[in-house]
């Protein structure tokens, strides 16, 4: 979620856009068949919005399969669970295309203060983090606030030290707290290996209170060692805090059971509703099937799936299909190096120059408020009319571009169209990656508010003759 | 808190109370007196409410001791902590009477749904459970709303099988919900064990929806098997209910390692601030310096512990003292049975009939809504009094019989008064008992009016010419 360094380019061409307003419908034909879009996709925007699918969706997910990290048994039952669930709801072309995943194992986590002040303390294993040695790592603790501070710090003073990073993130709608804290857990192990420290731990990149540490891939540098690092629940990190204000070095000893096993298989799991004029035209919606092995998923991304496939599904009851294919894609492994978004973009280079649009729901299951389309000046009446369709359900149009999601960067290359049903993340980052993960922290109303979203985007996208492929040229925001 | 057979007894009595109303004052030197007091007392209310030595304290206690069940080190940690903070506080007399504690280690908690569908819980062994065996126990779950309900299910289908009790607790003000639920805890182990079940699991006996168990004593039977029991977190209840519900039998397999040590030494904390006149009578405050061996103990009950540090301190920051002495009793083991409360008792038979007043604050941070007291009604104009100096604390003053604390249940039966300063529980069970009993669930400003609450009454109490021993006969309710 961190910006890229071309965003200066952007507003050109979106107040351009904007300026424009919608092009004028220029004859009885068109605005016939206009009309006709409209009120079915209203229709179907209503009927979303009262259906409890999604809900009943995400309680099978959760009930039945629970967490499902990339290469665990969790994982296999949730690509059978997939399968089954599309096939149960009369998807087409079902199938569960094969995605070789990587596959860590967190094993136990242990840590303590052992002075001045012994406590236990509550922490996790960031993704990907080697193991200590079985009697783990006793050192002292180095606190420094981020990644700039550590810089300054001389390397003898970090030498032989568990250094521990102590940044809070911002609670903010849109999650931007979060893009603004995570370089920590991905890059301050190696940096602080570069400097000689034995381990690292980090306040939990999140915004909850309550005792879950927070885990999240971490990007180890080819070139230093590979140091164990974990996150502290944030009132831990709080009481470590306060006992490093007391001037006393505070010893501690991490214990991480973590290790890697053998590469192994997982799968995207894929189910259209066909296109009845043109088939071969994509309309991609999608989440990610794996999860982080803690909660039960529910948030993150049990929601994007269920929300896809509710759309999928309310489309697919429609007295006709639309022009287009809607496609379905529960991606594998977002969470641990976007196996399954490679994979897809591999296996289908053939015919992304036939997605037509692609949206990603990954941010948890509050109400959507933002809709934006990355989309050529000519789609811009397409666009317009699916925010007025929109406006019911009180999101807003944005004419800043579309980002799609992590799974969809690799079809950013080849310039997929994508938009955005961006979610209320206020109080995502409190269960996310977390153990408190789980079904009672999602709201079905704001659920099926953001089926009513996904159902009416993609069945304009797939229903109108405007066509969207490409996207502009350089509009996507790198994650 | 379960309310007691005699209840109807008691309104009567203080229907009365509250009809007669304040008796009048009757000389001028009387008048003269009474404003004095009360004028200190409003000084010390507003000086106690300004003062953050409630919060300091607390933060001390659970940054440099944590958790300290009964016999633990933290335990041991707590007790030097507490005489060591008393002295530094002022105070006088201080000493760590030797109370003998049980001494149970919880162990490892593992539990897991095995079929139809495969998922992890989390867990907690109730207070003094058994262990299982080294490999666990596997079996079928049972499942039964209450205690009611399990008495109706023939021996037969309850035999072997893993009962779970699955009863919501209610969320009040007053904290009802628990003394609604909590039996369940304590005697539904030896129930299910008389009809022949391997172990328990009950929905935690909380409010909170986040992914914490909550642990708490059980009560064996002595003449059925003890079986292992814990609780499972709300989410993971939720988890097994909706597995449940889908009608196949789910199979468990529960591990515990728990495990009875030799009783061992802890001690109940004692300091005063000596009364200038009648040194021999004293008003009692305190709070339990024991926790459960999770979380820090920060709401249950450190908080009751710096409160009650607190307004003794503020007291003998006083001009001269007041006339009674004040006296500040840290209990130790209050969770795992009273070992504190009693040996108190023991320890000052002879000198209970000069115990003027008692409290205790054992019910979290939240602000204090709520005064009674249990006195005589020729006490009933100094506690008119109290009440009025609490108006501005926005504390009502309850006619109701005074409850007073589990830790002065054996003062009872020497009919020492006591007052309740009930706070706000509507979010007390959200951490009680749980991993997520730390600091950051404390609002600064709520401790102070609780000191601010406590040090007017036990400076009210120990300055008035008013005697309150004894109280009336019959007035307490049995917890």
């Amino acid at each position: 979620m961190a910006t890229s360094g071309n965003r200066s380019i952007l507003p050109a061409a979106l107040v351009l856009w904007t300026a424009l307003g919608p092009a004028p419908i220029t004859t009885a034909a068109e605005a016939q068949r206009a009309a006709t879009i409209d009120e079915t996709a209203a229709e179907l925007r209503d009927r979303a919005l009262a259906s409890p699918l999604a809900w009943e969706l995400l309680e099978s997910l959760t009930t039945e399969v629970g967490h499902r990290f990339a290469g665990s048994a969790g994982d296999r039952a949730a690509v059978a669970w997939a399968v089954a669930k599309m096939e149960e709801l009369g998807l087409e072309n079902v199938r569960a295309e094969p995605v070789t995943v990587p596959q860590w194992v967190r094993g136990e986590a242990r840590g303590r203060t052992l002075s001045p002040y012994p406590q236990e303390m509550k922490l996790i294993a960031l993704g990907g983090s080697v193991g200590t040695p079985e009697t783990g790592i006793e050192a002292e603790i180095l606190e420094v606030a981020g990644l700039e501070e550590l810089v300054e710090v001389p390397d003898a003073e970090v030498a032989g030290k568990i250094v521990f990073f102590n940044r809070r993130m911002e609670r903010r709608q849109d999650g931007r707290g979060y893009g603004q804290t995570v370089p920590i857990r991905g890059r301050g192990p190696s940096a602080a290996a570069a400097k000689g420290a034995v381990a690292v731990l980090i306040r939990s990149v999140g915004t909850g209170t309550h005792r879950f540490p927070h885990t999240g891939a971490l990007r180890y540098a080819e070139d230093t060692p590979r140091i164990p690092a974990a996150a502290l629940a944030v009132p831990d990190a709080d009481v470590l805090e306060a006992q490093l204000r007391r001037g006393q070095p505070v010893r501690f000893h991490l214990y991480l059971g973590s290790r890697y096993l053998a590469n192994t298989q997982s799968a995207n799991v894929i189910g259209e509703v066909v296109g009845r004029d043109k088939p071969g035209e994509i309309v991609l919606l999608g989440g990610h099937l794996d999860s982080w092995d803690v909660g039960t998923g529910a948030l993150d991304d049990g929601a994007g799936c269920a929300i896809s496939l509710a759309a999928a599904k309310l489309i697919a009851a429609l007295d006709r299909p639309p022009r287009r294919t809607i496609r379905v894609v529960l991606f594998a492994n977002e969470e641990f190096g976007l196996s399954g978004a490679e994979a897809y973009a591999q296996a289908h280079q053939a015919e992304l120059t036939t997605h037509q649009l692609a949206m990603e729901s990954d941010f948890g299951a509050g109400n959507v408020w933002r809709f934006a389309a990355s989309v050529e000046p000519a789609a811009r009446t397409a666009a317009q009319s699916i925010a007025t369709l929109l406006e019911p359900l009180e999101i807003a149009f944005d004419a800043g571009p579309a980002w799609g999601g992590a799974d969809l960067r690799y079809l950013h290359t080849s310039r997929v169209p994508v938009a955005d049903l961006t979610q209320d993340g206020t109080y995502y980052f409190d269960y996310h990656h977390t153990e408190d993960d789980t079904l009672d922290k999602v709201a079905p109303d704001a659920l099926a508010q953001n089926v009513a979203a996904y159902a009416t985007v993609a069945f304009y996208a797939a229903e109108t003759e405007t066509s969207f492929f490409p996207a502009p040229a350089r509009t996507q925001r790198e994650r």
